[in-house]
């Protein structure tokens, strides 16, 4: 087989948070496969043809690149953000286990992006300056106990939180639940940023805290971050955002 | 003041790693502020005034890139990876809060970068396609205590770890530590990979099990990955290193 795969993050919009290296593998392809809201982001990429999906069919849509890389062609399957965190990869890597055994033996790579996490802290501050989770707030592949589960663990270990897919048509009540799981274990006062659609042009950030957190603030393109006790607010004034970030000792106690 | 300071991550090394809007930045800059091997990666740069500076004395190196922006240089501050991950970022914000008020008037923008955790996972497959934690081994800055508590909490409650600071000269016995603790609480066959200087010239991948992993595997630029009993592994024959991804629902039980 000849053709190759590979598969990137664009980072979370903005060209210039694109690394070279995708650029470059996106410019190369002939097919890109991705959900139709990150395709249109790509302005070049000139002759590929675009393979457009449903944003929840992500193991069909990896087959689908598969079976193209495996006809020779050179594919480019497309995420927003960093393809590894809760995006496209694991779910090529899920179809190659499970689907034709020829398809262990295609050129695969994956392309590192800017992800959401990394280009929301940037914006603040460096609210993720000290040690973090990530975690989904997604109950579709996984049960919603687990989800608190790791919530409380992290609330009690001192880990701030960047929180992904906190809420969707299909999934409503769990961003509220999560934030009442963390008002149970964490003072009011940690701070909580609601940071949505980042470095494109609706981008919209909600500095609020865990008190006053309100499930109304994200919606299906909103990352969350959830500070600790220790992260610290540096006020700027006249109706700037102050700078959130995490003392590197953070969390010390 | 019409300084500006810019605090820009690297990249893990290769220049096709690099954002776009770093190296804008690094153009731009009249002085360049890091760490020296991070300064040496900088190849265009050109007039920039370059002030290197030992890889501990974080917060004198801040406060010293605050007082040139401070006299209306374009300062840019330069780390590795991402500047919020375990890099210069915090310490930038922690020396605007406790230093001269002034310095809260300069315009201060964090630019993020590809941080180790994503070049190095993108390399193995997809082992953060799930939930995961991002912790440093170093106890400079919190007691040993609190380290280990996040790592078993961490491991636990089911979560992939990307683990910063491994080891140093000053911190020899941390890593085996931290890695009999993690025996104590997962299975030997939880993978383990050592990623040494990911991207560069030198790169070197260990890929092991929690069993096998060995704390001589590490050096003070290796970025440690554990996985969960979720994590899964693709022959891929030949020689060639498996791929290692979380599968979407990774650790539901």
């Amino acid at each position: 087989m000849t053709g190759r795969l590979v598969i990137v993050g664009l980072g979370p919009g903005d060209p210039s948070l694109r690394t070279p290296q995708v650029s470059a593998a996106l410019a190369a392809a002939t097919d890109l496969v991705g959900y139709g809201p990150y395709l249109q982001r790509i302005e070049g990429a000139l002759g590929a043809i675009r393979h457009t999906s449903d944003n929840r069919q992500e193991l069909d849509r990896a087959r689908h690149a598969l079976s193209l890389a495996a006809e020779g062609r050179r594919v480019a399957v497309v995420s927003s953000g960093d393809a590894g965190v809760f995006a496209m990869a694991s779910a090529v890597f899920e179809a190659i286990e499970h689907g034709d055994p020829a398809w262990r033996r295609l050129d695969v790579a994956v392309m590192p992006g800017i992800s959401a996490m990394l280009a929301v802290a940037a914006r603040l501050g460096a609210p993720l300056g000290h040690d973090f989770c990530v975690l989904s707030l997604s109950d579709n592949l996984k049960p919603w106990p687990v989800v608190l589960r790791r919530l409380q663990a992290a609330a009690a270990a001192g880990l701030g939180m960047a929180l992904y897919n906190p809420v969707s048509a299909a999934r409503p009540w769990q961003l509220g639940e999560a934030l009442d799981a963390l008002r149970a274990l964490l003072p009011g006062t940690v701070p909580v940023v609601f940071a949505t659609a980042i470095s494109r042009p609706e981008e919209r950030i909600v500095l609020t805290d865990l008190a006053d957190a309100s499930p109304e603030q994200a919606d299906m393109r909103t990352l969350v971050l959830v500070g600790t006790e220790a992260t610290r607010s540096i006020a700027r004034g006249e109706g700037r955002t102050p700078w959130l970030y995490a003392p590197r000792g953070a969390g010390a106690a």
